[in-house]
Order: structure tokens, then C-alpha cells, then sequence
């Protein structure tokens, strides 16, 4: 087992680095942080390597690599830092069947993001499109609240009309969740094969995958009419579970 | 209208002591960052005076100081500062109707909590109870996920055990939400009036709560079997919904 103690370490500056999208994109490459993470990261089978600060308490398929309490807070995204974080490689591109999916548009919070996708999962859906305007789906708070889903839902970053294009071309309908001119969700009869584009947390969905949609649908409320985005996907994923 | 340039200015001080519990208690108050805030603040009639950088942008009817960036910034609990700042009384009790009951056991997370203010709000829970173990409601992240609905729904902090049995007593049906021996929520015929138990996000209910519950209910789920509670919140809170 190696054993590295210095900050200076090529790769410790390596795995640093990984902490920026571009050396992620660049080298395949994320950084799971968190027994939790590195877990299912290894039930994916996409767990290369790890660095822990107790090699004994590790029981791990990959090589080990021994450092420091102060490599790993530096390695690592949060404050707090993490007891173990291992290198994975980019989830294989799936196939993915055609009766759930989710499009975001624009998702901006990691946190909501990353929720969405434990959701999305959870609920037996078939995969989630992204815009370029949304979170990546590596970084730390992400990864964090999606507990480990990225490593299984596969994830499609594309142009949202072309994903809507191809959708349709399937057979599939295609919802818009706003409040603007739509039908409230327990009135809509509509069943899978379906997508629902959710918008951005302040400006919504854009007009025009709105024009593109085939039905508009609105959660109902009553009063205060203000939905986190990660809870109106719980809400559509429930209602459309698997 | 004052204006304040020093850091050192004793009511700049006594700002700063509002980011934590212990001065907001003692003095009833706290502080909303943001126009969205600092506007749902003042419709709840609990704005009692703003800070703000440029005071040609502020149409408020309480008192304003205009004071540095450099102040707003060391007030704010964000690392981005605020443009406005707040000062607000504790919205007053009132007494809830006792159709539809959140209860929070021990939900830590300040984003989570106030999620699921801001998702009960929205579909017309009457009040919330929270454990001593949850977050505060008047920090600042549960603010700023509440968007304001903290300002509106009635928030009791209270011995749960002591909760469940006034709403019992009120005829209130009394839900648990966990995955042991729960009935499926699609299956569960219960309406209002009623309480929904919501657990902590790593440990879950504790069981003395779970033993005082009427029906122990559990969202269906496929294969990840992982959910935010907040998300959790919210399908239970649409199926209730007012």
C-alpha cells in the first residue's frame, strides 16, 4: 500500500485539481467523497482508487492509498473535509428506456440538482436530460445530494430541443411544469411513456421548449404558491412512478 | 436617515450578534437578508428597521440606515454579503386550525427545514411542530430556503410527545413516516384532519414517536429507495393539500 505524506505529492496535486470541472472533463475523472459516496460508487463499478486517513478500516476492491488528515481536507470540496475519497470514472453512456424521464432546464443548485436525480431514481425514471445551464452533475454538493444516484440514472447534457425532438420522435409526451396557462396535475390524464421539463428556480422554462411541449402542467397550491423545484420533481416523480 | 460608516458603530454590533440563536432569542429578533425577504418580512407586519448599501433603491415604511458594503457584509451570514438587511420581530403565536399538521423529529438540516416550511405553506398546512433537535427556523439558510413562508405559518416548539397528544385530543389522526411495516401511500385511506410525522434525515422517527402514531405510512419507491425528506414533505403535503 502506498503511503503519501506531502502536500506536494504529484498526485495529491492531481486529485486536487479534480475539484474544477474542466480537470474533471478533462481526465474522465470525479472525486466521491464520504464512505456513503465511495460505497455506491463501488457498487457502480466505477471506483478506481481511494485515499483514506485509516487504511484499516477500509475493505475495498481498489488500491489504497494512506495519507494524511491534511491531504484529504485539502483533496476534499468541504469545509469539514472527509475520511476517505476515491477517483471514479465517468458512469458508461446507457441506453436508456423511453416511458420516465425528467429535462432540466437550467437547474442552477447543485443541492436541488443533485436532489432531483435521488428522486428521479428513486421513482423508477428512466434517465434526466440537462441543459448546459445546469449544475454538474461531479461536483462535491451534487454528488452529496443525489447520495450516490448520478452513479446509476444515466445523465444525457445536450441541447433541451433536440432532446424534446427525439423524445417525441419516441413516442413520447412531452409536459411542461408552469404555472402559466396549465392544467392542474390531478386533472391531467396523462400516462407514461412521458417527460416533464422542470425550469429554473427564479426565470422558470424557457419559452420556446415550452412552445415545444405537448401539455402544460401546474401543481396546485394554495396560498403562498411557491415550490422548491426539487420537491415539485418528487411530486411529478410519485405521480408517474414505476 | 442615520447613516453608519464605522464597523465599530454599537448598533453595526449588535447586528452581528443576530447571526447566532442565542442573541436572537434573548431579544425576540432576527434578520432577513435580501429585497425577496426583507419584502415578506414587511407584509407579515414584523419589519422593524432596514440597512442598506444604497438607500435610493428602498421604498419601505420603517426606519432606514444606510450604511457601508463592508457592514452589510460582516451583518450577512452569506459570504456574498446582502444589499439589504432586515431587523424583524418574532412573528407572533397564533392559534392554528387543526386540519393539517406538519411534525419535524430532529430534521437538522436548515435547507431541508426550511424547504418544508415554505412546501407546507404552500399547500395550506395550518402549522408545523418541530423538535428541540431541529434546525432554528430563523437562521439564515432555513430563511432562504422558507422563502418568507416562516414569517406566515405557525411554527410550535415543543416536546412532540406532548404535541401528539394535544392533537389527539383534538381528534387529530396522527401519520409516521417510515419504511417499517407502513402502508403504502397510495393505499392509505385517511383524510383531514391530520399530522404527518417527519423524521430525521439519517436516523428517521424515534421510535416512542413512531409507537404514538395512528398509521405508519411510506411513499413507494423503485429500486434506490432513497428520498429528501423535504421532497418527502411535499408528496405528502400535495396529497393533503388544502
Amino acid at each position: 500500500m502506498e503511503i503519501i505524506t506531502s502536500l506536494q505529492n504529484a498526485k495529491v496535486k492531481q486529485w486536487v485539481r479534480y475539484q474544477m470541472k474542466k480537470h474533471r472533463d478533462q481526465d474522465g475523472v470525479f472525486l466521491a467523497e464520504g464512505e456513503h459516496l465511495v460505497g455506491e460508487a463501488q457498487k457502480a463499478g466505477i471506483l478506481k482508487e481511494v485515499m483514506v486517513a485509516d487504511s484499516l478500516k477500509t475493505q475495498l476492491s481498489v488500491p489504497v492509498t494512506q495519507v494524511t488528515e491534511e491531504i484529504l481536507k485539502k483533496i476534499s470540496s468541504t469545509q469539514s473535509g472527509a475520511s476517505i475519497i476515491g477517483l471514479c470514472e465517468f458512469p458508461k453512456k446507457k441506453n436508456p428506456g423511453y416511458n420516465r424521464w425528467l429535462i432540466c432546464d437550467d437547474i442552477q443548485d447543485p443541492g436541488n440538482l443533485g436532489t432531483i436525480i435521488r428522486t428521479a431514481l428513486s421513482f423508477g425514471f428512466d434517465a434526466i436530460a440537462l441543459s448546459s445551464g445546469c449544475a454538474d452533475v461531479y461536483n462535491e454538493k451534487t454528488l452529496r445530494s443525489s447520495q450516490g444516484a448520478v452513479f446509476h440514472l444515466p445523465v444525457i447534457r445536450k441541447n433541451l430541443m433536440e432532446v424534446i425532438f427525439d423524445l417525441k420522435k419516441q413516442g413520447v409526451k412531452v409536459l411542461a411544469s408552469t404555472l402559466q396557462e396549465a392544467t392542474p396535475l390531478s386533472k391531467l390524464s396523462v400516462d407514461v411513456p412521458l417527460a416533464v421539463i422542470l425550469g429554473n428556480e427564479g426565470q422558470g422554462i424557457h419559452s420556446e421548449l415550452i412552445d415545444r411541449s405537448d401539455f402544460r402542467v401546474k401543481i396546485e397550491m394554495d396560498g403562498f404558491e411557491s415550490l422548491n423545484v426539487a420537491v415539485a420533481a418528487g411530486i411529478f416523480c410519485y405521480t408517474w412512478r414505476k
